[in-house]
């Protein structure tokens, strides 16, 4: 697990947004769409032989699936993947990034997003957010900011983990956890974690609305992504399949 | 497999009971119920990579799923679980938990909580206990306390090897195993085999008839339980499933 | 693979008996029967983390599956597992006992007692033993005994390599192969396979009519043991199943 | 990995083409065809026991699947295999590959060959070819030789990891995909992307009509190495199967 | 992987003639034949943990199935199988045998007898046999012989690996693959390989008719054998299978 960054690249504290692929891929979605308007620079990249042999291309141009962006003063960071994470690689990858956020000196919390699903999404309209601290002062800074608190119940994953790595590093993190559907990508459900970021960042200001708007194109687009992403979640798990269907058109 | 504890806690040659999860969840649910009705503090937890990418949420709180508490004087330690022991780990578990019970200089026998799996379960108004002691001395304490032993048969799992390593470290250990249904959670087995270790405590006293009439509750919270501890064991052994469906309601 | 002994067991180059559940259940049928009704002592077992985690309870006491017991003046020594070989544990298992062997200076021919599965055993009065040598001395050893001999064909298991590891360290070894039922455990097998051990050990005196007579009840007991068998053999070759159900009552 | 180069061969500033069989088998076709056209010399191959146990005959004589020719004047270099590339391989071969192209200062852009799978091939006259580039140069040089770009999309396996090796040691590469047929072999992909690649040749001169005019019993014979492909990728996953059926004639 | 041989054995420059099981049974029947009629006696046996844990038994001995015969005056050496090489053994045995025929001088070339599957094998009176060279000098050989050449295909399996290590360690080596049935043993198709080894061999003088005539007789042991091979060639795959019902009869 290697996180590799540009040269010369400073961090000023930075706020941490991550965004990987997971149910309703409201991490993925959020994060590009965040990166896209904001014009963040891509600044790295991680890279493993636990990931899968898959690299993306976007406007002609191949890039890593797992990736590490930046604002251009070094406020803002933001890592993304468009893969899903290999059971394999979940201990690794969150405590290669945990380790990093501290080297990194991360403002606190963390964030992490996600989708909740819900069977009746289709009856949501706009979808809640709520959220899971790894702290007393992780979870203080939910309350304060309003996000309804996950009371009861199991998390799983990479978020899971990273949670833990990063309480084990007192390093504290949240994960926001937007009301999404279960199996289709949700980008109503990004719109709406997005505007829950915009309140731990200052001066963060996302048009969410073009988001909405743009919610079928992107719903097509990101069914091929998910179509992708339930491919190398099964399919690896045996022994990463060679050569999958390419995704293109 | 790392026992992680709290700093300054100090142990009085501690009772120590196991209640980890397994057929009825009666380990689970009767430890749960211990330390929550006796208001015992969490003092530590226990971490490995060969546990299942799962944390669990209590009151907004993020906690892990394999926990230490004490008794304020330090006098009774309980070490549960929520999330099923998977195969690779019921080996490094047990002995890493064997020598700590050595080190903490536990009063013995160290007390596994288990449930005994009964067809006919719903004819039984009262769960009986049965016994199994890892040496003569564990076995004397049984019948001094009129516990039915097992008398032949086979046991397997954790609780098998905790009998089995605590043995090889000259630990008396007992096994209390609650008549359960085989499938479905079972408080009123947990109250059973709460009222057995009673037996084995002084001054241990808990109001088991509310954990009765509260059941029907308990049944619902542990029937998710249930349903995650049956999605590990089968899960996982193929190689953790990749961001569990979250059990949160 | 650990041969772990009591402190202070003398051998005075003891014949050994071999008894593993396989078809039929006959090794730890006839090892069992032997060691009851000769009043063996226990003296050591067998561990490895290549078993499955299994304990057995008898008479309310707690046993290792894999035995090991004496005769009290240490002229005989008996090997059994009431708990199948995992195929992982069959290589370490089978080099471990022929050192042993070696080390106590086993008496030449150690024996293995096995089933020999035939399909009409229920037209059998009388089950048939036959034999197999790992030496030309073994060999003479059984046409003396007047044991018919296994002529051609395949041998596999730990019975094969308990042949091929002891001629390798050149210790006569034989598998006494007694007709016996391909899927019930088989008593009536277990006693022939006991009349003609007693033809390798002198003064060696086993009432076997005992042994017939109880076959209805033994065949009860044992069934439970071959449903075991039957589980570990199959589940634990995907990585063992967690907390298998008891096999009590 | 081990590249096993023939001894003394020179390699001048060689242009790099590379063919893997995957779907359409575009690629292995493709380089075949290239190299028995230009009277290519095989100069070495490449061997791994992360390979399948397979060895092809070519007019009565035994050759590696994995092969690499040149030109007689050390200016172009083909790698091609007749073998699929096991998933555990990916990863080390293309590691192997890349530091060889760097090794033989190969010119640059690299050039893998590859199959764009259609649904509606069989509507389609001529495949176009589109291209992958891995560097900003690479993207160029593409542009110039008026190959349309893949603008969005996922791809996978070791054409992609061979564009990111090569990017990790500054090496340009491309990858060029011929629209092909999703499942069967398709030499009229290959007689494409045989006409993309003289565009980055100087005096590279194929009759690609002799390519199209064969374009039938080519076809029967890939169909064979398509089952061998099939059979390869999804048997060797388990562990390679003994004594595959021979494909001969 | 060990190649053990008996001491002091003395070897002349041995044709050496190798038969493993595989499509037909070709290899091993005609291995054993030739060793039987000429009477070959027994040198030495090839042992590993990556075989399966299976002995065989003749005329009452007790026998390794991997084993190595000679003839009296060290003139030919007989390697055989009566159990199918695991797939993860395919690269250790193939290398450790291409050692051992550089240590012991071998003549050139060294034979493999192999089984060519035909599907109308049914309507062939006598099977063809035809060859594969690891060199020039062993395509020579063939040619010389007039055993017709395998052209174009796939060769898969221990038989294609031990011409490849032959070729790089210089000895030279040939394939003879007699057409025989794709299922069952084929002692007819043994026979015809057995007619083209005397071509290699001078003063090698085998009543081949004997084998036909007792065709019937052998194609019946022959069938326990099968099922045997096909057994291991499965089941050990999985993880090798506890205690493999006896082929005895």
């Amino acid at each position: 697990m290697r996180i590799v960054e540009k040269e010369g690249i400073e961090y000023k504290n930075p706020v941490v947004l991550e965004g990987l692929p997971d149910v309703g891929l409201v991490g993925t979605i959020a994060a590009s769409f965040i990166v896209e308007k904001l014009n963040y620079k891509e600044i790295g990249y991680i890279e493993s032989d636990l990931f899968p042999p898959v690299m993306v291309i976007h406007d002609g141009t191949l890039e890593n699936p797992f990736r590490i962006y930046s604002a251009e003063d070094g406020s803002v960071v933001v890592v993304l993947s468009e893969v899903a994470v290999p059971p394999k690689a979940v201990y690794p990858l969150t405590t290669a990034l945990a380790d990093w956020f501290k080297k990194i000196d991360a403002n606190q919390p963390v964030i992490s997003i996600k989708g909740l699903p819900m069977k009746d999404r289709i009856d949501i309209n706009k979808p809640e957010v709520f959220g899971v601290g790894n702290s007393e002062a992780a979870v203080t800074k939910l309350k304060d900011e309003q996000i309804e608190l996950l009371e009861e119940g199991f998390i799983a994953g990479t978020y899971a983990m990273m949670l833990r790595e990063c309480a084990k590093r007192n390093i504290g993190a949240i994960s926001l956890l937007a009301q999404c559907f279960p199996v289709y990508p949700d980008p109503g459900a990004a719109a709406s974690a997005i505007e829950s970021i915009q309140k731990f960042i200052s001066g963060f200001d996302i048009d969410v609305g073009q988001l909405l708007e743009n919610s079928e194109e992107i719903k097509l687009k990101a069914r091929d992504l998910m179509q992708q992403t339930a491919l190398s979640s099964s399919e690896m798990q045996k022994g990463m399949e060679q050569d999958m269907p390419i995704m293109y058109r």
